[in-house]
């Protein structure tokens, strides 16, 4: 096994178990991670470190590509490993210590980890832990599932440990795009023109002389959660299919779209699988993460190339695609993440982003991380790169939340992730918004009105001319702006409680 | 003059009067007009139409490259003509049209507003006015002193008024560099390498079949209002060099730094002036705005080269430039704005951004528009072009407004242009903060440490501190966040006014 997987042999001796490997970390040290929404992350020596870290205490930080699965950054908070975490996590626990104070987190534009790395805007990483198929003759290693931060990571650690997965099939291999767009002040052009465009090697290079400790797993990535498609959002994902037929009438798309993303979440599989059902053929899709939905797209025949940072689906579809993966090698690419989600080549290729808020605002301005302003969800993730640089950008959201007592269109956000800049299209189970060419007015009474929950239209529609009466390009009533979120504190719900009923709890 | 100005003879034929092409508008019609930042803008064919206007009355849409010169934006205001306007504009009486709700106006990142038009999120432009130096014998435009969005106008436009401006010298002639990406999906690499890269041709194609009109005119660009040096913009200007000086020592920035980049706004300018007090070499410019500090900074030999999409100086500096524009042909490129402002080259060539904010958070938020939350200012221009994409951002104010009345520095900005992600430093007069690295707890303690004013220190320590008890990843108290407003509003001072005084007015 070892021969088969390490083909530069003399790193053979290498060959170390996790918890020696865990015992190369020091109190303080910066530490990057393989692992892009819980895909190729490292299984065993991150593990093994919170396992030591209970016995030893020692405080790191941890940077990865985004999150990572089997509950390891749970496990990693809970031993009390972590001191500073980015660019992303989706973890409960993790979230915990964050909102508390005891781990500081920094949210990132996913794409822009790599680049303020490169321009020393962090403290040197110590030790990279970068999961592999195999080391290859000249060194350089072939990622799994998820290529995230990875090559970045082999450039600018100072040690490196490779996890070798046995369990991912040698016939991944090929599947990865490795392209640098080099140093300030000598970068060069990212030249991918479109979603199927090989630029780069299909390996990660490194100088096998930082390679400290190499480590054998056999342990599956984390099945995605996928929940079942409801009422909800498959009425999302027919305004959808329904706003892009229309545009296809116009005139303004071709049948085969352009190549679409599509965020995490249960509503935005659920909108990719709505295109299953659509006329719509030949699509592409540049996205970050490959979902079971685009799987399915790929099968239908209806899509015909992903390009993604990773491979993210529930075990079903894991044993699906692995079991015989070269279906799906000349249809799929994997690319570092400071690629995939390039401001530069997704405006290039004209990218349909559509993504998921927590909550929106009456003039289009997006919460996608904070619950009421304050307690950090998961992060910020591709997003912003999408949307900001996006053809067309679409944010999707249940109009309600919590029974109802929440309502996700709000007068204004509580915290701002994208501004009104960057979205044009806000869809919910009611309707879509269509916003373009839009002045601040005219988004609010397309928003109140195509979007928000019946039980919350009256009240924002009350703000909304209260505000205008008091005039402003984007008028608010910033005295007032806030207050559901006051009386969710204190009634527990957004909803108008009686004046009695205040009276009584107060 | 006319045979020397168009040298394609056959279009002679069309030249009128500026009123005759005034009659060519009517109600409901999109007009495009060249213009960028006061420089390059129609100066008599959109004067006649506010007139005609005053008799006829008539509304129109109006989008230009950026502001318009010689209060062009407010005469229209005053003469009712516009029903819409995009994508920027910084004049008085426009801007109380825009937040009376009289005029809709559309702010927009103004490299994006080229996309938007493309990807038919506008209607169609009826009209599209453009300032030139000549016409070239093959019908293509040489622009003037502004490049703006006038390329992609003349593209898209139905028909076409040509405005030759003769009091612009033909040694201007050269100096424009048009390049289109193309169109989704066949767009293409944007290949600028570096600020002094010329990658198109020097005069706007267009098809002389959409000529309707051509007006004389020799009128010069308004001039800039550069408000004099002061301490507060000094002190400024001398903490940033100081900043670079520290990064060059660290070995993360050469000498000559790299692409400048710096908004609109005394304080820009200021900024721009201090690096001429310093030691960086072979400083060069990749911007919008060439002002006259990036003439001085050519002059004294320390920039090599700028680029940018208008030159737009005082009147002592025209006089200058234009005298003898030889000297500097070969250090100056004017570009589209959809180019100079390219999400793509910003971060390719790592320029450093430097823009001006109207009120920062305590999170590193920023707000460059909209005065307490509500009423327009200017636009947020090109200052999210390049926020996002730099290698840093940087943004200055002063720390305090009207009279000590207003602090700068908030708990909560009452609207969000720039996110705390593309936010990495702060510069008030008290100080620098440098938040690459840190989570939001920290870039609190470092704001209010820096940069807030010292009557405003305490109460802002005081609500990051009760909001850190109650929690968070970015801990706000949601019913207190904006009070600040509701002081200025009621007390006509954000300072804490005593209780007796509030029981005296209330
Ligand atoms: C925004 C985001 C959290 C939504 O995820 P989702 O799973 O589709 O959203 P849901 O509607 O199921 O909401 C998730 C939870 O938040 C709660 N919630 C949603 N909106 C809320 C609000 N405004 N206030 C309070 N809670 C809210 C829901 O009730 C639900 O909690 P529950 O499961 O305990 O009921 C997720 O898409 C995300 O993290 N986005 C940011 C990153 C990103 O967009 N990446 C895209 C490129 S990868
Ligand atoms: C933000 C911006 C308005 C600041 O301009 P500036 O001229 O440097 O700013 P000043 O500090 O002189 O402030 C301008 C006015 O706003 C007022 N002001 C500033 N901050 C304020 C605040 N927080 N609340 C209320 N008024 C405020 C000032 O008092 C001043 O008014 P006055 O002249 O009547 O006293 C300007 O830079 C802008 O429009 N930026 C957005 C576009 C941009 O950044 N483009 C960059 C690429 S071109």
């Amino acid at each position: 096994m070892i021969t088969e997987r390490i083909l530069k042999s003399e790193l053979a001796a290498k060959v170390i178990t996790p918890a020696q490997a865990a015992a190369f970390f020091k109190d303080k040290m910066v530490v990057a991670s393989s692992g892009f929404t819980k895909a190729g992350d490292s299984k065993a020596v991150l593990t093994a470190l919170a396992e030591r870290a209970k016995l030893d205490p020692l405080k790191v930080t941890l940077i990865t590509g985004a999150s990572l699965g089997h509950g390891t950054d749970g496990i990693l908070a809970d031993a009390h490993a972590i001191s500073l975490r980015l660019p992303f996590q989706v973890d409960t626990i993790m979230r915990r210590a964050i909102n508390s104070g005891e781990v500081l987190f920094i949210d990132q534009h996913l794409g822009e980890t790599a680049n303020l790395l490169k321009a020393n805007n962090f403290p040197k990483i110590d030790i990279a832990i970068l999961e592999a198929i195999c080391i290859e003759q000249d060194g350089s290693i072939v990622p799994t599932t998820s290529v995230g931060n990875s090559a970045s990571f082999a450039a600018l650690a100072d040690k490196i440990i490779i996890e070798i997965n046995t369990e991912i099939p040698f016939s991944l291999k090929g599947v990865h795009d490795i392209f640098s767009p080099g140093d300030y002040p000598d970068r060069r052009e990212i030249p991918i023109v479109n979603a199927a465009s090989r630029i780069g090697q299909g390996t990660i290079p490194l100088d096998t002389d930082k390679i400290i400790g190499i480590v054998f797993t056999n342990i599956k990535d984390s099945p995605a959660d996928i929940a079942p498609q409801d009422e909800v959002t498959a009425v999302i994902a027919r305004h959808i299919v329904d706003f892009f037929t229309t545009e296809v009438e116009k005139g303004n798309l071709t049948n085969s779209l352009l190549p679409l993303q599509a965020g995490i979440g249960k509503v935005a599989n659920a909108v990719l699988r709505g295109f299953l059902e659509s006329d719509f053929e030949g699509l592409t899709m540049y996205s970050e993460v490959l979902q079971d939905s685009t799987f399915d797209l790929l099968d239908s025949g209806k899509m015909t190339f992903a390009s993604g940072s990773s491979i993210t689906v529930s075990s079903d579809y894991y044993e699906h695609i692995f079991n015989d993966f070269s279906i799906y090698k000349d249809k799929i690419v994997l690319r570092p993440q400071d690629i995939s989600n390039a401001a530069e080549v997704i405006r290039r290729l004209g990218v349909i982003a559509i993504n998921t808020a927590l909550e929106c605002d009456i003039y289009g301005n997006v919460n996608s991380t904070h619950i009421a302003g304050t307690n950090m969800m998961n992060g910020i993730g591709g997003s912003g790169d999408f949307a900001r640089n996006s053809y067309l950008s679409i944010f999707v959201t249940q109009s309600v939340a919590k029974n109802e007592t929440i309502s996700r269109i709000v007068p204004m956000v509580s915290h701002v992730d994208h501004t009104e800049h960057d979205v044009d299209i806000i869809v919910t189970e009611h309707g879509l918004a269509d916003l373009r060419g839009l002045a601040p007015r005219q988004r609010a009474e397309v928003i109140i009105e195509h979007c928000a929950h019946p039980d919350y239209k009256a009240e924002l529609k009350s703000y909304f001319d209260r505000a205008c009466a008091r005039g402003g390009h984007t008028p608010h009533l910033l005295e007032e702006a806030f207050s559901w979120y006051t009386s969710l504190r204190q009634h527990g719900t957004m909803k108008p409680v009686s004046a009695e009923k205040v009276e009584f709890r107060a």
